[in-house]
């Protein structure tokens, strides 16, 4: 891994000095853009134009003459998986590698901040922009995210971590307020920025466009900065979401430094009438323009060179990425592979070639070349090939003639591959999906040429998933491909052909129904706010939790060969409130192919002071074994694998317990256990004059406090009786203030819960 | 029904010059209990003392010499089925009767004011106390409170209609923080109170223990005063819960008029207190005393004769209520009713012949006769009957030796009657449940006896569900009589033998499994606050958004005759903004048998600018109808039956649109159908500068504003793009404002939403 250059003390020196020889007005000019990508220059001072350009996946870097709404014609790009797919391939090593091209992409074109990754959880389906987002656990997310981050930044290009934060949903998107609780916002909404940002360092933090519990994120002091920079240690840039700044002056000192696109001067025109009327700091500016000046140092000083890029190579490693990403999701009697030269197929469905790769908004990437799943099964020797393209990709409406066409095809070969996926109309930035299903048109397709031929295969195209319910029994085998970028066609042909194994594994449940999920009733919200009431509780979570049936659950996936995981050997390295726990297990490789497995390790933590999910994901591997070999897979877990947010503490905590450690193939198929003791640190909720009497009495400092102080009181007989000291438990401590002859008051009582307090803190 | 007594504008008058001629100590000492159960007397102004006591389903009045615990000895009265089995009567009408009796036997013991009903919404099967509660509903939990209250109060009784608000667990009770959303508070928490106050008047009202949103509800000003008194024209008189009280000054201010039990002078300190500190109004004082005056006067003026009460009467009617409480859940080729002079049986479960039937904690009532089912079957002319009691109550692990006796007498029979259900420790007033299952020995005791039986019948006792689906397959048909009072057994007795038809429909989904439920992960809470997160989709609402199978849905109860529904007819009799609509449709006994069947009345709203539950309960009656007879029964839904509580507006709102009416005898067994257009009112969000600009450009008013404002500006040829157009209406409208060359301002905005919005509101 290339080091990521570091802006050393010399050059800290060197912008410090740079800052106090602008003027208020360069300063101020330095926070807004200059063009819809590029920051300002200023050239008597020799600070370069820097730019800034999406996208997650792969560059979209506009030719010249752009349109100002940004969506133009962009330069030839290599367009890997987008994030939905990448996230199946559960490898950190692979997403390294694709963000090191895509940093030398971004470095050939002059690029200086790749706008990505995006790590929003996937609350719900629903959500649109799901293909550009990774998962619906944290965890995952964040390791994934970070990786692509060290890989891109290792080329001397920036990221932007997005969209900062807890933007779940297109609809509204720039006016929703997502109302959610503290614990919810650090378990499952914040943590994968939170590791992205200690982990890798990036460059850059794109603030997202709705409210937070009422609070634009562009004017969230204690989002930008209380939590990004102040606790997790943030050195970067906060750059808007294209757009998402309103006020200005408010965005500036919440903790936003950098207006994108440039708004003409309104932004300048805002700061520079807030410093006069004093409602502004000229702290608050410099501050801003230092990190603008940083991020521009960091992205023109001591970069490795530009060598341009292997435009094959690309292509060759976004083929591997889109070959880790597809899942296997069913594959009875082994159909697959197929076994070309005794096979006759019939490759039916318009998206074997159209193939839908990429989605739809900021982040459509113009291909270096595409490759069309037919043409590559074209090319792999089957005894007889035949297509049909059995439906058109935006009917709303079977054609019959196109389904006559394909099940004619279909009842003539041996195999019938089917193509199908979401239309691209289903899916996109700006707007959300209305149901899970397939297409009609498709699903007619299907149950027609299910009807003439026993061996189907289904190939799925889409970036986040459909319901299978109500079709899956129709296939032997499905394979779902996501939204597999440029070589996605080759991969699918070698994975369908056995040429190579399939690995992936799910990063979002497969419902049985949408209805059955987290956010019914509640997504997209209503009067521009959304509550998150489901809590913690979302992707497997809540399917755990709720005991409910899946149609494929989160990790699972399938692969040629069989894989056995046994000889689990646990032990804390570390215990009391910060422990280190290794794990570790062997891996074999029992069938007779080649193959990559993931290690899933789950946590569960079944009696604890607050409810807790079932269990959660908190390390995994991917190893690669040739039959018959075994190897050991070592996972390290820290403090955060088994600590909850405490609300009333404001921090994480390790409740002192037991921890079943499950190793797993996903996250219900668990193959090994293990139960620790863990020390952790005793936990005690903060007392008030109204916490229970049980509280106050079960408390280390203030229930000493209070019996001494009932010793001569009638309290003192009352609590003696096991009875009446059960009936008072559950009292306020306040109560017994009204007691006649108790010499207490409820002053006293906030005095010795502060002492008491202090003390547990 | 016999008149409420009303204090008239002379009561009134009396009672203004009789607070006039207390003093401020005098006054002071009315609001403070003299004891556990009654108020304070003022013997030199002819104050007298009255007693408020326990509880909904039958009077709970200790002996003299009872402890100060309120827990001691109470005189015999009359022991009706718990709420939660009166609900399943959906029976109005017999809940009046049941009120007058509990009225009548109320005066006989110179009791002023019964504690009750409960009218809680049940969140959670777990709650310890849904016993005493109606229903998941609130319509029905309303319609029947309300004919309860108006029963007891045609007496001269007055009630306490318990706990305002948002009780539902037993968790904490006294100090969590139930974090409810407001339209969730309108829509589900509250309308069971809403109803019983604005139509049945109750003399009282009972604060409950916990926090609302973060204010206890003694000391919610909001709850207590704005809401019951100034929104819904409650005129009689708060009083706390058994020990509710915490800051007496603070809960006076809230409008908490009568603090009970007596606080031995503390409360009387505090307020004095406060008031020398002017941290109290003498009006607050004032307005609080002038209510215990009125509920005194009420209590022992102008009063219905007190003639005692004939025991065997109230009997009859506690069999009687019992009898239309049992749902027949399940009833497979016809097994019940019995034919007693045919049937050789075998009579099982300590149950049987000690009865579980009223709940533990402040309801307890002292019967004046308890019936077993045992021996009201032995009654029954039985060609044979076998007893063994097959399990200990209480015991957590099988006697083999009971079992092996019950399986003996199970395999001589030609039929098995298991009385199963909860022990008393499953559940009470003070701790919340912790499963659903019946107990392990009783599951053995069923599994085994229906190996040598073919023929089971299984009889339920217990306050709330239990679930069925791990052993329903082994009974042919199972009967839920709830906790059905004194005369269950007797009641249980005609059921089986067919002396008398079942009746009762659930008034609670029956779950497959607990954790399918609104509440798992968010019951009871932690650190002191529960999330209702599932905000309006507890019961039903729940299972038929989220799609889910249960076991026994809301309104099912089955009959041993068959009735059909027909010939609906809806007339929208007003539209607008306060429709009415009047349903009526035709049911026929097609069956041989009379019985009663129970119309449902559930609208649903399938386009809505807001999220709705899938459908819900608007109206309903039962009707009793001889074999081959019919009946039209008409339903009338006003507004209420159509809006929704519009957060933003704080109104209710009935949005235009098609609504469709479903009659049924189910929540999913529906019959008919019909769909009405009504015009309601238009919709329109509260705009502010952040609402989305399509909002504005939308609005009627301030569109126009806009338009005009922009027609001179860049802005106005942008708006003619549709793209452009289509692109620009999600972002907030305070963006345009730093468009260059558009002459507005935020502050411009500001006004205009003002103006907007007053024209709207």
């Amino acid at each position: 891994m290339a080091a990521t250059p570091e802006t050393g003390a010399d050059g800290a020196g060197d912008v410090a000095g740079l800052l106090r020889s602008l003027t208020l007005e360069q300063k101020v000019a330095l926070l807004d853009g200059t063009d819809f990508w590029r920051t300002e220059a200023i050239s008597d001072a020799d600070v370069p134009s820097i730019m800034l350009t999406d996208g997650p996946h792969g560059l979209r870097k506009q030719r010249t003459g752009g349109d100002h709404l940004g969506l133009a014609d962009s330069v030839p790009a290599t367009c890997f998986p987008t994030a939905a797919g990448l996230a199946a391939t559960w490898n950190e090593e692979l997403l390294h590698e694709v963000g090191a091209a895509l940093g030398a992409e971004c470095r050939a074109e002059d690029v200086a901040v790749l706008l990505g990754p995006g790590v929003n959880m996937k609350r719900s389906p629903l959500c649109g922009r799901n293909f550009e987002y990774f998962a619906e656990d944290p965890l995952l997310a964040g390791r994934l995210a970070a990786a692509l981050v060290r890989g891109v930044q290792s080329r001397g290009v920036g990221t932007s971590v997005k969209h900062f934060a807890v933007n779940n949903q297109e609809t509204d998107r720039l006016t929703v307020s997502a109302e959610v609780d503290e614990r919810t916002l650090r378990e499952i909404y914040l943590p994968a920025f939170e590791h992205v940002v200690r982990e890798a360092r990036p460059w850059t933090v794109m603030c997202s466009y709705n409210r937070i519990n009422g609070v634009h994120a562009a004017e969230n002091r204690w989002l930008l900065t209380e939590l990004l920079r102040e606790e997790w240690g943030f050195d970067g840039l906060v750059v808007s979401d294209w757009g998402a700044v309103g006020d200005r002056a408010a965005s500036l000192r919440a903790g936003l430094d950098l207006e994108m696109p440039s708004s003409g001067g309104a932004g300048s025109a805002v700061v520079l009438a807030a410093l006069r009327a004093g409602e502004l700091d000229e702290r608050d500016v410099d501050a801003a323009a230092e990190r603008v000046l940083r991020l521009v140092r960091r992205a023109t000083t001591e970069l490795p060179a530009a060598d341009g890029f292997d435009a094959a190579e690309h292509r060759a490693l976004a083929e591997r990425a889109a070959v880790e990403s597809a899942v296997l999701l069913k594959n009875d009697d082994d159909v697959l592979p197929l076994d070309p030269p005794r096979t006759r197929v019939a490759v039916l469905g318009e998206f074997a070639r159209t193939p839908r790769y990429q989605g739809a908004g900021s982040s459509q990437v113009v291909p270096t070349q595409l490759d069309d799943a037919l043409g590559a099964l074209r090319g792999a020797g089957f005894a007889a090939l035949e297509f049909a393209p059995g439906y058109e990709v935006e009917a709303e409406a079977a054609d019959p003639e196109l389904i006559a066409e394909a099940v004619e095809r279909a009842a003539a070969a041996e195999v019938a591959v089917l193509f199908l996926g979401l239309p691209p109309s289903a899916e996109s930035e700006g707007y959300d999906r209305e149901h899970l299903s397939l297409p009609e048109p498709q699903l007619r397709l299907l149950r027609e040429v299910a009807a003439v031929n026993e061996r189907v295969v289904v190939v799925l195209a889409g970036g986040s998933v459909v319901t299978v319910a109500e079709w899956e029994r129709h296939a032997q085998a499905v394979l779902h491909g996501w939204l597999p970028g440029q070589a996605g066609g080759r991969a699918l042909a070698a994975l369908l052909t056995g040429a190579a194994n399939p690995s992936g594994r799910l990063a979002e449940t497969i419902p049985v129904r949408l209805a059955h999920g987290p956010a019914t009733g509640a997504f997209p919200g209503e009067h521009g706010s959304v509550r998150y009431g489901e809590a913690l509780l979302i992707g497997y979570r809540w399917y755990d939790a709720h005991e409910l049936p899946v149609s494929h659950e989160f990790g699972a996936g399938l692969s040629y060969t069989t894989f056995e995981q046994s000889d689990l050997a646990v032990e804390v390295v570390e215990d009391g409130p910060d422990p280190r726990v290794v794990v570790s297990l062997t891996v074999t490789n029992t069938g007779a192919r080649a193959g990559q497995e993931v290690v899933q390790l789950y946590v569960a933590d079944p009696r604890c002071s607050v409810s807790r999910p079932e269990q959660e994901l908190k390390a995994f591997a991917k190893v690669a074994l040739e039959p018959g070999a075994e190897t050991r897979v070592v996972l390290e877990l820290d403090r955060r694998a088994f600590a909850f947010w405490h609300t009333p503490l404001g921090r994480w905590v390790v409740e002192g317990g037991e921890f079943e450690l499950r190793a797993a193939a996903s996250s219900r198929d668990v193959r090994l256990t293990s139960t620790i003791r863990l020390a952790g640190e005793p936990v005690t909720d903060p007392l008030t004059p109204r916490s229970e009497l049980g509280a106050w009495l079960d408390h280390p400092v203030a229930g000493e406090l209070l019996r001494e102080a009932l010793a001569a009181s009638p309290m003192a007989e009352l609590a003696a009786d096991p009875q009446h000291a059960m009936m008072l438990r559950p009292f306020p401590a306040d109560r017994i203030t009204r007691f006649p002859g108790v010499p207490l008051t409820v002053e006293q009582l906030e005095r010795w819960a502060e002492t008491a307090n202090t003390a547990q803190r």
